[in-house]
Formats: structure tokens, C-alpha cells, sequence
């Protein structure tokens, strides 16, 4: 404390420039060998399978060329010929580690050559197309090194969709002279990355990718284990949990639902569930492979509760992925036809008078009313419980999809269960208290502090991509292979951006996009989570990870699902 | 890791005893120097005006004549003639620091006398009434020490308040042959010790309470800043707020509106506050001091928001007390009004008849035609937005009152602003876009790991207790004076419980009760946040505190509030 002076007392209570903050910025990210002596020099790296869709070298005819590429110490350190001037734009949702990518880069230009520049677009992809930006000092890079979010730059989700918006991009990197650009995102950015590559070859600016997103879905088998930020936002939702497996514990009286971020896969719904052992957990991918209705969905959970119950134990905490319902064929069938049904009302509907602004009575009777609307759709639209049914009317995206994270699924799957248990408490089944507490967690735990994993990891992304950039490279995405290994055995690589694409349905027609990955049910990983949640479900193996710490042994935790799955 | 055992490798993974929990074990909480040479002697502490209540001194003949102790070094460690039975019970909602309690109770005890025992109640003051008991060990203190939640024993929040269940208390505690018995708790939890000291005095147990709750309601000016588990609590709720500052600062298009559990007063969300620097943060007790409508307060939230557009910032924070409504008069007086109304009609209703049965429909014709509801009641309900309507509907506890935990008031307010705003932007005045989300940090927060403060904290209370009970104390509630000093200035005082009670509506009749403490507005904290939040309002000073660290500098932090109050 500032002595015995209150007003310098108080000046340093109120300052945002905390002692923690301090720490974390003194704190110096590693580098793997690889990149610790400068650019070094790529080459080809075999042994795996990257062959680009026909489809993907016709659209991308320069890019789909590229092959897999390593990035190996050059021993010796040669001055480029000229200043480069690289740009970085972050874009999509926040991820921990955004600042230390920036920092990496940053730090990997100067080392190469002082005269050597960053241009940080700013708020997104927005800020290439509108030439909005900001030249990166080293100040900023000290200043955010460490943090979370990516406020140094902000963020936006505008997408490079069309030859205008690919003409302003061309002329903001011809105008701000780029030999480079960076782009940090996830499945979508990764794409525009590929086809800024394609396109800003001629204007002498290559492009590389940076594998960002915590919902862990950016995977490439033996080379990408996981995108940085995964790891960060998953243990800041496990702090969550765990303090609710703790207060459950105490209390004796709640069961928490809980509602985790991730988009359709579920991969941090497992690491969640690997890092407190939940006494429930349901997995998307799991859910669609056996096809389950949602009615199962509740008996799964239900069962549980009756035979915990039985034990004298009205608790326990319950793990639900946001896209759970996705991975339901029933509810999903009616989305999809929902959709369909909004969008063409919508098409001839006045202004002010869309489907949105229709009673719920309205908007079932037109709906009731459709061609592609089956007697059978009806039965099971009206075996959902209410807010099931308003939640599949809730309002489309700009696209016309269908906003999972706007569904309150765990309510939805809580008043299922209880009145499931009623009708077992009527038979005598169930004998139970079913008090029930819900919570989402997302948000929160995308702008969380980066985990020292995710520190080094997204440092070490930073100076691939300037690695990367320096020997001629574009259309690639950065990436470390070799993550559950120490990082002084960390690999830098190059992946070809075209060999990660394939066609998807986006606004009605198919689109070259990068493949997001599901939770693969053959995994090591699922595996085990299969066997040990049969455990979990009816003994307390609860696991308190508690807060993310920064020193000391509990500061060296990688993701629990690389590490298993990792494992020979 | 465990080599290249694969086997072993996932055991380590998959186990539960963690390199973060054995850390946290290892940490032996701070002794301040009046306890660390034994139980030492109690002698009178002046300058307090600490004078029981008439009522107090009728209902509590014995123990309202007890004066204020303060706890000093005897110089010597004589062992007692035989051994001590000394019982402790956790009450109420889980606080972290709980186990540090009967791990501080526990050391003092078995320093005293290698004898002595400690006996557990399992699952709160029922534990009590029904002799449900375990004796604590060494291995359950050492396995519990520093974690959070009360799950060594359990906790409940049953009352003993007839004859009947004192009488079986009595029963227990002779039956245990116990000496001492300490009550870990809030105001209810330590009116119930007042009781118990009472009543059991001549039965030979001393009773000794010990200020619990993560709300911060329990205070005593100048002996007990705050109750042991508020710190580690605010600064749960402040990472997570802190987060969303990031992500909102980043991402640059959410309203977060977070609602804080705390019961009535707002000291969490002040100390919240402190920590992260919102853009709104609304105080229930200056909201009743300044005698604000709910519109006001939709005003109060809308301004700022409007005011951000026009600098171009459609994001921000707000932090909401969950007992905010209390503090508005006119929704209050509804609230008493209808549940007056519901008690009525339930005591004449049939079973399954009750008011909860009715609809809406319903349940409004029945408030509309009592006696007691006037136009202009009805002219304020209609004027309410449906959901605060529902809210005000919502079923009351066991004991008739409103549960304002239960109503979704950061959605209320949400939906008022948003519907504020849209005239707004009608007039032209508004021209920002208004996307939000909402949230509710409660639970997670109250089963975190305690931070050192609280480690610390409670461990002190633990041996004070101790020696409370050594020195034939019974009646007090031990408290550590001087909080915001190093832990080697602590001061360990006995504060006599009756002192603190006054009497209080429960159940429609006045009882005997310890008083809660709400936001002092004429504190140095508030006038300090009154000045602070000017700031907050329109510029960024958003502060990021992070996760709760356990080492290093980060590490050594208390309570904002609390500092600035104690400053000079």
C-alpha cells in the first residue's frame, strides 16, 4: 500500500493498473526452439493426407497448390532485403491469447528487422474493407501482453464474401503497402483467409491464418490439436462448474443445469466435464449417432436424478453444449422446416409485418398451414413443452439460420425432466426434491485472462505466421503440432488452407468453407468419458479445478481431451 | 505427467486430487500474534457503544448482561483439567473459508489439550436437533483445509425457534457431554446462537456464533468489517464480470446486464464494482434514500446507454443487487400487499387450490377485488411490463415472503430499457444499437476457493472461538477487529450477541433478531463510488482483477470497500 497517505491509498485502489495486471505482463511467453532463432526457413513435411477437394482448385487454382510445410531453424539470421509491412486483423468472437498472437508477430517483424511494421485493422474484418487501422507500437504489445480479449484491436464478423468487398481489401493493402496480412479467426475467417490469398497474390500481399476459436471445432488430425483460446475459456467455464459442484455439495438441495458456449460441437462441454466430473453429461455428437429423441435426452438425465434420489442425494450438476439441440433429428427436422416456412413468409411479408411480429397463435396457424408441414410435424411440435415451441419460432439470423444460443435448452430440458419426475412421483418411482438452479456460461469465459498454455501457444502462432510469411508463404494457416509435448518440443507448421475445405449449405447454396470438426466418438478421449461418467453419475468424483492460477505447478495444465487423446 | 505409462497418465489425469488442491493444502493460513501462543485470556474492551435492547435483556436475561471481550496473549499455555467436547455446525448458504473455520477450531483445540474433540453436525442446525454427528479428524481438517464450499459436514438452514427443537438441541449437546458448541452463520445463524447460549447454560455449553455470509450484511462498526466468505465471493463475481468487460470492450457490440445474488443490501455489487469498474452500477439503498420509481431507475440505465451511442459505444456492463426491488417503495408496496392477499386467499383454499394454482387471469381478478388494493395500486401494476408483473406473482416462501432471488430482475430492467429506448430512437434522440445479455452470478461464487484474506480470516476465527470457549465465554460472536491491517495486527475480540439485536417482522409478528447492516451511503466507500461512477459511466475504466490468484503479489489482496473505509 501507498504508504500512510489515503489520497495516494485511495488513487491505488481505484487503479486499473493492478499488481495482478503487472505480473501478468512481466510475464515472457516461451518459444519453441524452432522459432527462437529467427524467420528460419520452411520445408515440405510428409505423412499426412492434405489433398484439396476438386472443388477447392478450382476455386482457389493457386492456393490448392500448396503443400504441407514444416518450419525448421535456418542458423543464421539474414536481414530482408526491405522493411516489411504486415497487417493483423482479429475476427470473430474474442478468444484468450488474441494479444500474445499480435505480441509474437510483433515481436518476431522487429527481431527480423526494426524497420519492419504491424498494421492492426481495427473492429474486424470491417476495418481491411473500410481501411480502418492502427500502426502496432511496442507499447501496445507490452501493454496487452498476457490479457485477455482483443481490445487492443477489437473485432467484428463481416465476412469477405463478395468481389466488392475483396476490391476494397485489395486496395486498402495495395495503399497501405502489405507484403503480408494476417487474419485471426475461426472456421469462417480461416476462409476468407484463403480467398484473400487467392486474391491478393497479384497485389504482392500473402496471407496466413491463425487457428483462433474457444469452441475448439478448428482441428486438423495430428497437426492442429486445438485452436488457441479452447483452453482458457474451458477452464474459466470448469471454475465455474466446479464451484457449483462445491456449493451442490454443501447445500445438499440443488441440482444446477448448466448451458455451456461452444456452437454445434462438443468440445468444451467434454473438457468442462474431464475437468470437474459432472454428474451428468451430454454430448451432441453422441446424441445424433444414436439418434436419440429429446424425449431419451430427459429419461437420460431423469434416471439419474431418480437414482441419486434413491441414494439421498437431491444434487448434482448437469453439463449441456449450446447446440445440443442440433444433434436432436426430431427437433432439428421442424428447425429446419421453421426456417424454410419464415423465410418465405418473410419474402412477401410488408415491412413490419414479418413472422416475428406475429401472436404465437399466428405464427402456429401459418405455419399449421404449410405444404412441407407433415400432420406427424404437428404431433411432435405439440408434444413439446411451450417454451420448446417458442424457442423454435425465436427469431433467424441475417442469413435465415436458426440461432441455437438464443434457445434457453437447459430451462427447456429442466421443466421436461421435472415433469417427467412428477409422473414417476405419481407412481411411486420417485421419491426425490427436484430444486433446480440454471446457468449459461459463455460470455464470461471467452474474456477470460489466456491459461499460460494458451500464453505461449498463441505467442508461438505469432511467429509462425511471420516464419511463414518471410519465406514466401500464402494461403496457409499457422499452426504448433505437438502441443501435449513440452514447448521446447513444439513444431512450427504450415497447413494448407484449400486441403481444410469442403462445401457446406450457407444461405441456401453451397459454399467452399473450412470443415469444422465434431467430437469424434472414437476417440481416446470419448472413450474414456464413456466409461468414467457411468461413475460420475451416481458417486460424488466431483473435481474442483478452481481459478486459473499463473504460478506455481497448478499454472501448467494443458486441455485434459489433448492429453488423452494424445496418449499412444 | 507419469512417464510413458499411458495407463497412469490418464489415472493422474482423471484423479481428483489435483496439483492445484495439494497446493492449496499445503498452505498454512496466517495466525495473528493474540492467538498464536494459545487460548490466552479475555479482559474488557471499552469505546464501544455496544448496550442491549430492553427486549433483548428480558428474552436474554444471562446473556445480554455480556460485555464486549477482547482476546491477549495469558504468556503462559496451561492445559485445561480434562479434555473439551466442543460441537460446530455450518448454517445457512455455503461461504468459502468455512472449513478453515473448523480447521482453526480444530488446531486451537488439540493445542490445548491433545484430548479435546471436536464434534461435527452434519448437514446444519438439523445435525443439532436430530444428533446427526461425526467426530472431525485430522485427516478431514487437513483434506479440507483452504478449499471452499461446506462440504466437509454439510449445511442446512433450519431455525431453532420453538421449545420443542431447543429442548432437542439440549438433549444433544448433554447427550455429546459437549462444552462448547459454535455456530458458523449469518444474522439468523447467530440469533439462533444468542438462543442456544441461553438456553443451554445450564446444560454447561457454551455457545459461541462466527460471522458467515458471503452478502456482507453482518457488521459491526469498528469490531467486524465484514463477515469471512464476502471477499472471496465479490472476487468470484468479479472475475466473471471482469471477463465480460473484456469481451464487451473486444467484441463491441453487448449490453451485459449481470444481477448479483446478496440478498437485500448491495455490498456485493459495490465491491463488484470497485473491482471491475462498470458502466452502471445501481446501490438499492440509495435508490430508497433518493426515493426512485422503477422508471427512474430504467431512466437512470437508459441515459448512459444513449449517452455511449452518441461516442459511438453501443457496449457496456451494468450491475444489478438481486434484492434491487426491495429498495423501489412502490413495487414494494405491492409486493406486501399481494402477499398479504395470497396468504389470505391460501389459508381459506383447498388443497391444490392454492394461489399458484390459479392463472394469471386469475390470480389479477383476486389482487383487483381485494379490500386492501386501491385504483392506484392497479393503475402502478398495469403500468409494469408483463414480466415484472409475473414476478410480483411468484410464490412465497415457507414463511409468506416475497423471494426476490427469484425474479429475473436484470431481464426486467433489460426489457424497460429496451423499451425506453425504442421511443428514443423514435424521437431521434437514440440512435445506438441495443444488443444484450444477461446474467446471474450466485452460486458459483459462494462455492469458490476462499482467497487468502478468507484463509486467513477464518482460520483466525477458528482459534478465537477456541478461546472464547477456554475463557467460559458463551453468548459471543468472535470476530477479528483491524481486518484491514496485516494479519500480525488482527485484533480477536468476543462480541456479545445480544447487543446486536433488534426486533423484526418474521411471519407476521415482531421477533428478536440480529440486525442486518446495509450500504452505509454516508460511508467513505459509497461517496467514493458516487464520485467514481461519473467516470465509469462514459469512459472505459473498465478493471480486469482476473482470476483469484493464490501466490505472489496478486495474491495479497482484501476487500475494496473495506480498505477504503478503514482509511483515516
Amino acid at each position: 500500500m501507498a504508504g500512510d497517505n489515503p489520497q495516494a491509498q485511495i488513487e491505488e485502489l481505484l487503479g486499473t493498473d493492478t499488481v495482478f495486471r503487472a505480473e501478468r505482463r512481466a510475464y515472457r511467453p516461451h518459444l519453441c526452439p524452432a522459432l527462437a532463432g529467427g524467420a528460419g526457413v520452411t520445408r515440405p513435411l510428409g505423412g499426412f493426407d492434405l489433398e484439396p477437394f476438386k472443388i477447392a482448385c478450382e476455386q482457389l487454382p493457386f492456393v490448392s497448390r500448396n503443400k504441407l510445410l514444416e518450419i525448421v531453424p535456418d542458423g543464421k539470421q539474414t536481414r530482408p532485403d526491405r522493411p516489411r509491412r504486415i497487417g493483423i486483423v482479429l475476427s470473430g468472437g474474442p478468444a484468450p491469447g488474441g494479444h500474445n498472437v499480435i505480441a509474437g508477430l510483433f515481436d518476431a517483424a522487429k527481431r527480423a528487422h526494426p524497420d519492419n511494421k504491424i498494421i492492426g485493422f481495427l473492429a474486424g474484418p470491417k476495418g481491411i474493407i473500410t481501411g480502418k487501422h492502427t500502426e502496432v507500437t511496442r507499447e501496445m504489445v507490452e501493454d496487452h501482453l498476457n490479457s485477455g480479449g482483443f481490445h487492443m484491436l477489437g473485432t467484428g464478423r463481416d465476412k469477405i464474401d463478395n468481389t466488392e468487398k475483396m476490391s476494397q481489401c485489395r486496395q486498402t493493402c495495395a495503399a497501405l503497402e502489405l507484403s503480408g496480412l494476417v487474419v485471426v479467426g475461426g472456421d469462417d475467417s480461416n476462409t476468407n483467409a484463403a480467398f484473400l490469398a487467392e486474391n491478393l497474390r497479384e497485389a504482392g500481399t500473402q496471407v496466413i491464418g491463425i487457428p483462433k476459436t474457444i469452441d475448439g471445432d478448428l482441428q486438423v488430425p495430428g497437426l492442429l490439436q486445438v485452436p488457441f483460446g479452447f483452453h482458457s475459456a474451458c477452464m474459466a467455464f470448469a471454475t465455474e462448474v466446479g464451484n457449483l459442484n462445491s456449493d451442490c455439495k454443501s447445500d445438499l438441495k440443488y441440482w444446477h443445469f448448466n448451458r455451456l458456449m461452444g456452437r454445434s460441437a462438443s468440445h468444451i462441454a467434454m473438457e468442462v466435464a474431464f475437468q470437474t466430473h459432472p454428474n451428468v453429461i451430454l454430448i451432441g455428437e453422441e446424441i445424433e449417432e444414436k439418434e436419440l429423441t429429446i424425449h431419451n435426452v430427459v429419461r437420460l438425465i431423469a434416471d439419474v436424478v431418480v437414482e441419486r434420489a434413491r441414494m439421498g442425494k437431491n444434487y448434482g450438476t448437469i453439463l449441456i453444449p449450446e447446440g445440443i439441440l442440433e444433434f436432436i433429428h426430431e427437433v432439428n427436422v421442424l428447425i429446419i422446416k421453421i426456417s424454410y416456412i419464415i423465410a418465405t413468409y418473410n419474402r412477401e411479408a410488408e415491412e413490419g409485418e414479418s413472422f416475428h411480429n406475429l401472436s404465437f397463435e399466428e405464427q402456429v396457424q401459418l405455419i399449421d398451414n404449410s405444404d412441407i408441414w407433415r400432420d406427424y410435424d404437428s404431433r411432435v411440435f405439440l408434444g413439446f413443452p411451450s417454451l420448446l415451441q417458442k424457442g423454435l419460432l425465436l427469431p433467424r439470423d441475417s442469413h435465415g439460420n436458426f440461432q441455437y444460443a438464443l434457445v434457453n435448452t437447459e430451462r427447456i430440458l429442466l421443466e421436461m425432466v421435472a415433469t417427467y419426475l412428477r409422473k414417476q412421483r405419481a407412481k411411486g418411482i420417485y421419491k426425490g426434491t427436484f430444486r433446480t438452479q440454471n446457468h449459461y456460461y459463455g460470455y464470461d469465459g471467452r474474456g477470460t485472462f489466456p491459461t499460460k498454455f494458451d500464453c505461449d501457444y498463441a505467442y508461438n502462432l505469432g511467429f509462425a505466421a511471420y516464419s511463414l510469411l518471410a519465406n514466401g508463404a500464402t494461403g496457409y494457416m499457422a499452426a504448433i503440432k505437438d502441443l501435449h509435448l513440452p514447448v521446447d518440443k513444439w513444431q512450427p507448421v504450415g497447413i494448407p488452407l484449400a486441403a481444410l475445405m469442403h462445401l457446406e449449405e450457407r444461405k441456401g447454396r453451397l459454399e467452399l468453407v473450412i470443415q469444422k470438426q465434431k467430437v469424434d466418438l472414437e476417440s481416446r478421449a470419448f472413450k474414456i468419458l464413456e466409461r468414467e461418467r457411468q461413475k460420475w453419475a451416481l458417486e460424488d468424483c466431483y473435481r474442483f479445478p478452481g481459478p486459473i492460477q499463473f504460478s506455481g505447478p497448478g499454472a501448467e495444465s494443458k486441455p485434459i481431451t489433448l492429453m488423452l487423446n494424445s496418449l499412444g
